[in-house]
């Protein structure tokens, strides 16, 4: 533990609430359009839920790298045709769609990871494509030494290429880096590439009685509440 | 110009004064070891008088993509002969490399940078590798939104696949980019992707009586005396 140097954060779920995010984003949109049928937590969870298979025609090389920006985009345009949403200019489907760079940070991710950037290298390892981790970055205040991951290695985790490309490019060794997620099988995918774990459950991401991901007792290397308990257990 | 979104930075010499810092890392190095005989501003000039030559290997194809540091250790290795430097460590010879993860910034990079952050994406869009420029940006606190450039893109400035992954990990075109620069041939090879471009000369770079790079009026969308008159021109 005493040679992590870096620690690498998933994002979606970890480091920001996707869930209410989103519905935000469309009911801002559903009242600024006039459309009042929409459930937008709904929404929300079926924009969502098209997340893995449409990386799976990535991972499993039936289509060429694409970042998540488009594959959200292709998940979009399906979504507005089964909720039934007309009438939006492409320059509004587009915003929708930017509403993933727009995502708000659970409450202790900027403290902690401000506490924590005093003593390690803080880099995302996300399937976001890095200019959505830029953007949401900057508004969030989210204080990142590297916006690296799915994009930057061409690959989607959990594939292994997207954990080693990742700690390559910070220069580590995989054990000089610890992963950070709120998502079992992340954390797993990462300690198979000789990652560090950092367990950091978000039992809200789903919303209220949504799944949890538990069951991990005695896996991972650390488990903090949240972020700044992550950094106190760090010594930070 | 209004399009501009994101201010790309060349580093070495345009953010930050290699040539006086690595001369004073050798002098601590040879203070520590007792070496006297070694001239270290010679010794930082004949280092980075190997960096072309050690990147036109990788962009011929005559080498695979190689990262900097390790083009820097090959040339290290190479000097320490060269200077009848004997007597190192492996840990000594690695620290010296990384010499260039600790270079100082120019007196106004920092305020430069800190204001234009206000009004657009700061990207590093340089030669150096990834943990070589989150190295460096946090021991200088360079407030990068992103570290992009050569070993993400796997080509060499001035290779157009350098500035054109950048803007596109952006998620931007090119001319929503500005490329920032003390270095005529950096900023033209940017110009010729469609990028905009800032002029920000640094007489100091290569010490007294130094070679400038000069003679470019009228090349360039911006030419400003360093990184606070750069800010106050574009508005921030």
């Amino acid at each position: 533990m005493k040679d992590v140097q870096a620690l690498t954060f998933d994002v979606f779920g970890t480091v920001v609430d996707w869930r209410s995010s989103i519905t935000r984003e469309g009911e801002a949109l559903g009242q600024a359009k006039g459309i009042t049928h929409v459930d937008w937590t709904k929404f929300a969870d079926a924009w969502r839920g098209m997340y893995q298979p449409a990386m799976n025609r990535v991972r499993s090389g039936e289509r060429p790298w694409t970042k998540l920006d488009d594959l959200h985009r292709e998940s979009l345009d399906d979504l507005l045709g089964e909720f039934k949403i007309s009438g939006l200019t492409e320059m509004e489907i587009d915003h929708l769609n930017r509403a993933w760079h727009r995502l708000d940070p659970w409450p202790d991710a900027v403290p902690g990871l401000t506490r924590l950037r005093r003593g390690f290298i803080l880099a995302t390892l996300s399937n976001g494509n890095v200019a959505l981790m830029v953007n949401m970055a900057r508004r969030a205040g989210l204080p990142w030494d590297a916006v690296l991951g799915a994009e930057v290695a061409h690959h989607y985790k959990p594939q292994p290429e997207a954990y080693l490309t990742t700690a390559a490019m910070l220069g580590l060794r995989p054990e000089q880096c610890m992963m950070v997620a709120a998502h079992g099988n992340d954390l797993l995918a990462a300690s198979r590439c000789g990652f560090r774990t950092a367990y950091v459950p978000r039992p809200a991401e789903h919303g209220p009685g949504g799944k949890v991901d538990g069951g991990h007792d005695g896996k991972f290397d650390v488990v903090a509440n949240d972020f700044v308990d992550l950094a106190v257990q760090l010594g930070q």
